[in-house]
């Protein structure tokens, strides 16, 4: 049983906070997907439910919770997806939710925030200046602040997908994960490996956006001056010293992939698999592709996060190069 | 309750004959799409499985039921999903399957069924020739013929949806489905009329494909010389008398639609909801576009039922015209 600061029972009684349009989304074999990767693919998509992402899992244990509390305010930095999520949860909580981002941010998600009637203050700066002025907001107005990774409930609601996969899939050999703030991965990571220890962790980060890969191999925490990658979802610079404790205990392995290699993944799994993923989301083909001797032969587990996608990019993506 | 020829009880149970990989799907609304639409919009997802159609709750239930019988082998016809999921479903108990379709089927559903492991025989003709080999077969080789639509299980198959619909949903005002053969609006329109009568239950068919439509609305068999229609899996000619009189049992109401539209309802669930939709599962989408004001301020449920296109034509249809 790894020593985070994650527990399996609380995640367990977890999922009972949880909106269930969130919960026990699809996992499935994708055979069309095979042939193209040389091993056997499972999907679990977390993108078939309404904000298209993963992120509402940990926002409805921060909302939840809130709702029985005196406080009514919230305020989180997000790249978009969590932003989205906590808006949703916020809302169906009478909640007053802020979020902060990037104006550089991918438009879609800004709107989609809007359109859930959270209010929206965006900085110049990247993602790192938004959870600046996120921290500065949560103590100047006395209100809680939401810490992507390093709050429990954003790490144990994302759990719950690790909790679906022991549960329901046949057996695996290894689940890779999109790594950015660290939640999904220790999240996942810390249930795979309390229950399937056998199971490999692998983490995908892009190239581009390497800071907690490199604190991970690197057994410290190691900041990048920037990021530059497609996928926007997993661009952090700082990563959480507690968050890596946590890393450290459950991944396997922690691997970077080329941004080429993620725009061949979206684009796998829309001609093979029908799917829509934003560029974190085919991370974990991504890294198949790159070394598929690694996976040859094995069952592979990938999560299918998110797929706030800006179209026109994503058109511009998926249609750039041959299938 | 509607006297047809489904009963309500046995389809509860068929559910414990169905892998549960098919059940459950996902339901949710669509938040992004109702600005486009203006009206609420809930979306049941049945494309997120290892065949990307809703037809396996049908064949699950045929392949059990067989494999516990003397007979080993089984023929069907199809458009492209049945045959898949009758493959799906017989390669997991052994059977012995076998599917006709036309030659000019979408070409990567008869390449599925042949990776399925299923015996593909094709046939100069539409869908209707198709359905008459496949007769041919079973009385020549005594083998199980699988009649979609006609055949209860094709029927109570589908009709696990509406069960889950019932079950899960806040209360609905409509509910948009694809009127093909007929199995999965007698499945769903049963179970809606059964449980929640005050429901629209509205079926949604090609203008260039209209038989059972126009059947309905004459409330007796018309057949049709020619099929002209992107939506294939929906592009009959022959309806079945018995599955008409079921449908005239439970449909409120039955439309038709033309394929700018079918391309247009495609289009919105790429861009809005980030959905691959094959032109049938975009039919109920079609319907709110042709008559906004039939829906407008409703809770519309519309069932996205398949994702089986050909890549090719897909991106032809989705980048035709503006968004």
């Amino acid at each position: 049983m790894p020593e985070t600061r994650l527990d399996t029972a609380r995640i367990r009684a977890a999922r009972r906070e949880i909106d269930p349009v969130f919960l026990d989304t699809p996992l499935y074999r994708c055979e069309a997907l095979e042939p193209c990767l040389g091993c056997a693919v499972s999907i679990k998509l977390e993108t078939a439910n309404p904000i298209r992402s993963f992120k509402a899992r940990g926002t409805e244990l921060v909302a939840s919770r809130l709702a029985d509390s005196a406080s009514r305010a919230v305020v989180c930095a997000s790249a978009g997806n969590l932003g989205q999520a906590l808006a949703w949860s916020g809302r169906r909580r009478g909640l007053d939710v802020t979020v902060v981002a990037s104006r550089f941010a991918t438009r879609v998600k800004l709107d989609r925030i809007r359109a859930l009637g959270a209010k929206l203050e965006l900085v110049d700066g990247d993602h790192e200046t938004a959870r600046e002025r996120a921290a500065a907001i949560a103590r100047y107005d006395r209100i809680r602040l939401v810490e992507d990774s390093l709050d429990i409930e954003t790490c144990e609601g994302a759990a719950t997908i690790g909790l679906e996969l022991v549960d329901t899939a046949p057996s695996f050999d290894a689940v890779l994960i999109a790594l950015g703030g660290g939640a999904l991965a220790t999240g996942v990571g810390h249930v795979v490996k309390a229950l399937v220890p056998g199971a490999e962790v692998i983490c995908v980060q892009p190239l581009g956006a390497p800071a907690l890969t490199l604190s991970w191999r690197q057994r410290r925490v190691v900041t990048t001056d920037s990021a530059d990658t497609i996928a926007d979802g997993v661009a952090g610079r700082h990563p959480i010293p507690a968050v890596l404790d946590d890393l450290l205990l459950v991944a396997d392995d922690a691997v970077l992939v080329r941004e080429e290699s993620i725009v061949a993944g979206m684009r796998l799994l829309l001609n093979h698999a029908g799917l829509v993923v934003e560029p974190s989301a085919a991370l974990g083909i991504a890294a198949i592709l790159e070394d598929p001797d690694r996976f040859a032969g094995r069952h592979v587990v990938t999560i299918v996060c998110g797929s706030n996608v800006d179209v026109d990019a994503y058109h511009r993506w998926v249609s750039a190069a041959p299938r």
